[in-house]
């Protein structure tokens, strides 16, 4: 961290004035050193070529600092990724902070450390930004938003309407891990492993799904918040198709699986940052497995249900012993703040 | 406001699954019905030509709902005028929201419709979004992101690089309205008149410069936080400029004037929302001060100083009477959490 003549955030860091001047100057500048930046403006001049995604997302993470990780890394990772999640390769991050008045400001350059680490992992540039102090009691340590745009990689063709009866659903890599690892924080349990939290970047992988099987992934998400379930849910009402899923092939970490039992977490409820599902042409899903097993963080990839003209509408999973039961969306909170 | 089984925001609202569903469905989408929202997608897929401005701000603004106006208006604004301070068209924003348990609907759906009439008057769409919910005490009310892209005018050539002494300084219309607003509600002042927030959309006036005076308008600058004083400050520092004011042309509405002086505020330091700074080569000065005149909100539009050699990295004001000092920029707050 930079030599600097304060040691916490006040007030007046988000004035806009001289103290905002020098927050930036202290390093945060230099931390992120790119023409952009460097121009000082209200916004970023871009060259962008094709279609562009564009997403968003604000994170309120309690706690900033879990296992492995924290909000920074998390909040570029979040929208890498749901630039990822449209087919395209994400290019540029704004980033606002909302700040308490308060923050620790060796919390905050390890955040912005942490930042920068994710943005380069990711490739994506922060190109643009906005701090804002709230006074204390009245924001919780930090809030971060980032933005994104990327280009639609040419071979997408990720969307809903693409999704037919038949299709597989494939998930990356064992589920609800950052859920757990939060919880397992949070609630100041003491465990003899420690669950780390999956956050990643998930935009090479994809890209190199993409590069290899083109348009026939369908479709492309990330079941954070309400977990795979709730994004499951979705797919059925919105794209009005059923959804079957096996309980057999849901890869889980067994200390996770362990502690979701202890806790009575339900892991299709439990968020994920670091996995993706595709919905893809059944012809293909055995090849696009084998293709994730290689990559790193995508050992345990599965197929893990497909898509069915049988009840619309629904998921209906399959128990291990056979027994089926419908999933119905994440009702009221699992696990408040958890991205 | 649609009819609802809810009046107020819980941490479910917040959770990614039945619950921000419903709220969402409640009329969020409805409200600002448009192609990229219907996909539902984790973000928009944008059409884009030539070259794109990006920029994000955070609003963190207290009270919500102020003279003439709330948070959400100014949350469109803020990012629409960023946007066309870098000589771009806004095109398209994001809007994310971190609400505070508790929040009421009415609130929130008063805050909606105004950001819809907002983004109509700047001609935006918002395409993308996300919603947290925080716990009651660990934010205030509402807060906003919002994020935007939009194409740079094909004259635009708005960079610091281009600003030479010679130059002229002009604010589009009366300044520290916002501010003085702000404060008087806050404050729990009353007076005879209430002064309204001047935060309007400024890109369609900036497109009438753009397209009448081109590559003669050198920088583009809204003063919001830390007012005219800052801007002009960091133009003197980046640029490695002097800047002369002059205090008898900076245009003040009376009551603005009387307010400050009666809460010994310097309206150099006040926030604005609705006005902007151009720095124009010296020959269209008055042309560009007789276009702006006769735009709706511009009536009071004048050159208010230029830039010197003299001086370099100082502002330097001469007073009605003949003085001069110079004009540091903010320290401390003048007024915190005023955008």
């Amino acid at each position: 961290m930079p030599k600097l003549d304060f040691d916490i955030i006040t007030l007046g860091h988000g004035s806009g004035g001289l103290l905002t001047n020098k927050l930036l100057d202290s390093g945060v500048f230099h931390l992120f050193d790119n023409e952009q930046l460097q121009q000082r403006h209200d916004g970023a001049i871009l060259e962008l070529k094709g279609k562009t995604a564009f997403s968003t997302d604000s994170f309120v993470i309690s706690p900033i600092f879990f296992p492995d990780s924290n909000i920074g890394e998390l909040a570029v990772n979040g929208t890498v990724n749901d630039l990822a999640m449209c087919g395209a390769v994400p290019k540029y991050l704004s980033l606002s902070f909302i700040l308490e008045e308060g923050l620790e400001m060796t919390d905050f350059w390890e955040i912005l450390v942490s930042i920068k680490w994710a943005a380069e992992q990711a490739g994506v540039q922060i190109v643009t930004g906005d701090t804002k102090v709230v006074e204390k009691g009245k924001g919780d340590k930090i809030f971060i938003n980032t933005s994104g745009v990327g280009q639609v990689h040419d071979n997408a063709k990720i969307s809903l309407e693409h999704v037919r009866p038949g299709d597989k659903i494939i998930v990356s890599d064992s589920i609800a891990t950052h859920g757990v690892a939060i919880m397992s924080v949070r609630e100041g349990l003491e465990f003899e492993t420690t669950i780390k939290s999956d956050t990643r970047c998930l935009n090479h992988t994809v890209t190199a799904l993409l590069d290899n099987f083109g348009e026939d992934i369908h479709l492309l998400k990330d079941p954070t918040r309400g977990g795979l379930a709730t994004v499951l849910n979705e797919i059925a009402r919105d794209g009005n198709l059923g959804v079957d899923l096996n309980q057999k092939h849901l890869p889980i970490q067994k200390e996770v699986s362990a502690l979701c039992e202890l806790l009575g977490l339900d892991p299709l409820y439990v968020a994920n940052e670091g996995i993706f599902m595709a919905v893809v042409k059944a012809e293909i899903a055995e090849k696009v497995v084998d293709k994730l097993r290689k990559i790193e963080h995508c050992s345990n990839a599965a197929i893990i249900g497909e898509v069915v003209e049988n009840h619309i509408n629904q998921v209906v999973i399959t128990s291990a012993i056979g027994g089926k039961r419908v999933v119905s969306m994440l009702i009221g909170e699992q696990l408040p703040r958890i991205c």
